[in-house]
Formats: C-alpha cells, sequence, structure tokens
C-alpha cells in the first residue's frame, strides 16, 4: 500500500535507467491507472503502443536525438541553468532512451476532439507517472520526440488519425532520485483575482 | 491515509454538490499537490486563482452556460448517449456553478512555452482532482468555460499573457459517486506497433 500523498510528493523525471526488467504485470497496473483519468465526453481516446523491441527503441532515441539537436538544445540553452540543462541534454541523447521499456501515448481523433486532446491525454500521462513511481519504477513525461509525428506514425504503425502524444520511458532508474524542486504553491496561488496573492 | 491505487480508481467528475463550506486547508493540500505534477522544462508555469466570492462564481457559471447552449450542447448531442448527456447538461448549466469553490487554472505563457500549455499544466489539474479524491472533496475537469478567455481574462484580472486553461469546481458531492466507467486497458494497448494488441 502506497499513501496517495506520499506518491504525489516523490514523482519525478528520470532521465537514466537501469538494465533491468519491467514486467507485463507492471505496465498493466500504470497503464489501467492511466485510464482511470478523465477525458472529455468520456470518450477515452487514448491508445498506448508499449515498445520493448530494441530495434524500435534505438529509432526512436535517434528521433529524440534528432529533435534535441535540431531545435531543442538551441531554446533550452537560453531558458535553463546549467544542472538542469546538463541533466535534459543527457536523456535526450541517449538517457531516455536506455529504458527497457518506451511507451508512446497517443490520441485518437476520430474517437476524441482534435481541440481536446491535451486536455484528454495528459491527465492520462500523469496517472500513469503516479502509478509507476507507486510501483517503484522510474519514468517521465517526454513530448519532444512527438514533434516527429510522420516518422513515429510509421515507425509504430499508427494511422493517420492517431497521434503520438508523449513518450514515456518506464524502468528502474539508475540512481535514487531526491524530492522534485518546486516553488511553493502560494507563490502562484490568488484568491478572486489575479495579483491578490494567497 | 489513502491508498493510491484506491485514490485513482474512485476519481470521478462530480456535476452536483452540496452547499458545505470548502476550508482554506483543504485548498493548500490540493494545490500543493497540483505543484508536484511535472511542466515542460520545470518551468512550473501555472497560476491558480481561487474563487469564493458569490457573485464572480454567478458570472463564470453565466459563462459557462453560454458557452453550453452556444455550440456545446450542439456538438454533444451527436457524440453522447442519453444518460451522459444530461449530466453533462446539469452540470453545464447550474450544476458546477453550485460548487463553493471554482478554481481556474491557467498558464503563464511568458513563463511557459505557449507549445508546452497542454502538457505543463493537465498533469498539475490531474494532480489536483487526485487531491481532492483523496480529502473526499468532489470536483470536475472542465475547459468548456474557457472558450471566453477575454471574459475570464477581464472578471479575474488575468493579464493578456496568462491563459485559463480549466475551471475546476470543488466541494462535497451532492450524492455519492459510483465508480468511473471505463473501458479495460487492453483494449487501447498494443505491442510494439498499433494493431498488435495486447
Amino acid at each position: 500500500m502506497s499513501d496517495f500523498f506520499d506518491v504525489v510528493s516523490r514523482q519525478r523525471a528520470s532521465r537514466a535507467f537501469a538494465d533491468t526488467a519491467v514486467t507485463d504485470d507492471e505496465i498493466a497496473r500504470v497503464l489501467t491507472a492511466a485510464t482511470y483519468a478523465p477525458s472529455a465526453e468520456n470518450k477515452q481516446p487514448w491508445e498506448f503502443v508499449v515498445v520493448r523491441d530494441a530495434r524500435s527503441r534505438e529509432q526512436i532515441g535517434a528521433l529524440t536525438k534528432r529533435a534535441w539537436e535540431k531545435g531543442g538544445r538551441a531554446a533550452s540553452e537560453r531558458r535553463l541553468g546549467p544542472a538542469l540543462l546538463a541533466d535534459v541534454e543527457s536523456g535526450a541523447t541517449g538517457g531516455l532512451a536506455s529504458a527497457p521499456v518506451q511507451i508512446v501515448v497517443c490520441a485518437d481523433t476520430e474517437r476524441g476532439l482534435e481541440a481536446t486532446v491535451g486536455s484528454s491525454i495528459f491527465p492520462a500521462v500523469q496517472n500513469l507517472l503516479l502509478a509507476a513511481t507507486a510501483l517503484g519504477l522510474g519514468s517521465a513525461l517526454t513530448t519532444i520526440t512527438t514533434g516527429f509525428r510522420a516518422e513515429l506514425q510509421a515507425l509504430l504503425h499508427l494511422p493517420a488519425h492517431v497521434w503520438p502524444v508523449a513518450v514515456v520511458p518506464i524502468g528502474r532508474s539508475a540512481r535514487p532520485l531526491g524530492p522534485p524542486r518546486r516553488e511553493p504553491f502560494a507563490a502562484h496561488t490568488h484568491r478572486e483575482r489575479y495579483g491578490s496573492f494567497w
């Protein structure tokens, strides 16, 4: 049994993984948790592709690296401090791809409306990440690779109306992760109207 | 102490609320949980406006009703079965607005990139909804009202770069909610490539 608030406060992106297997039962538990998330009109427009094949994982990793080199790094260099930049870079250039399982979370845009992809898919992704944390698995929410929609669709045989929205590596984190670094909620909470801080 | 997987499996949209107060401490706990969610570049671009004022809640409720009547109902009539349609309609025309607290979750598009609003805000919203469930509070993820961005910005004094992304009513559910209705994960999970079902 895992305490809910403890799981929430421990969730953190893992960008380097140990070479340890993840079982089908673990995958089933995190994906079942994902499906309990809300979605617009309860259309549950998610499709999950669970990639274990080493060659496919390499190809996904190569796309991630290309996305980083073609624009991700240039944008992040201006926006991130050196420690986080180094962490993100090591993930994008091989660390994320080192996980034994990559779950590509997709939106079926015939089942759900295009305008509601974000509000219908990311809550499910968050449930997935939390469930992984509860089971002692490392994971991360990544979207950089989905800029290569056509390439991912070809690799995973996705129909045109099924859009990859996130790539979530799952495995055992290569090292223990500290608690997430966050600003206190009150710094971004307002009473009645913006500017009247909590 | 609430078991993580139990909370996840019990979360369900509440669209009718009892006239019972929600405390500042409860709001603080759900918003703290929200801030533990991941966000692109860890920019934490959320801003939360906690609305308790009766007049402001009425105005938000009026916008929701207008959004429903101006297009929401026409779209949903074609897409939803009669039971869910009736439930959604009763929420959009007054049920959601009956909650004593409305949390308007916003994205600061100067702090976070516009392209990452969905992936940076909806995981936090999901943490908020789960935390409310853990505390015995009813809630719902709604986005229909945010189509009136300018009106919400005026009402809540939001600067132009702060976009309302979701409106989450919080309160005590007017009636007990059964478990969420979901298709099994395996119906939407594929091994290695789309079409090769779990």
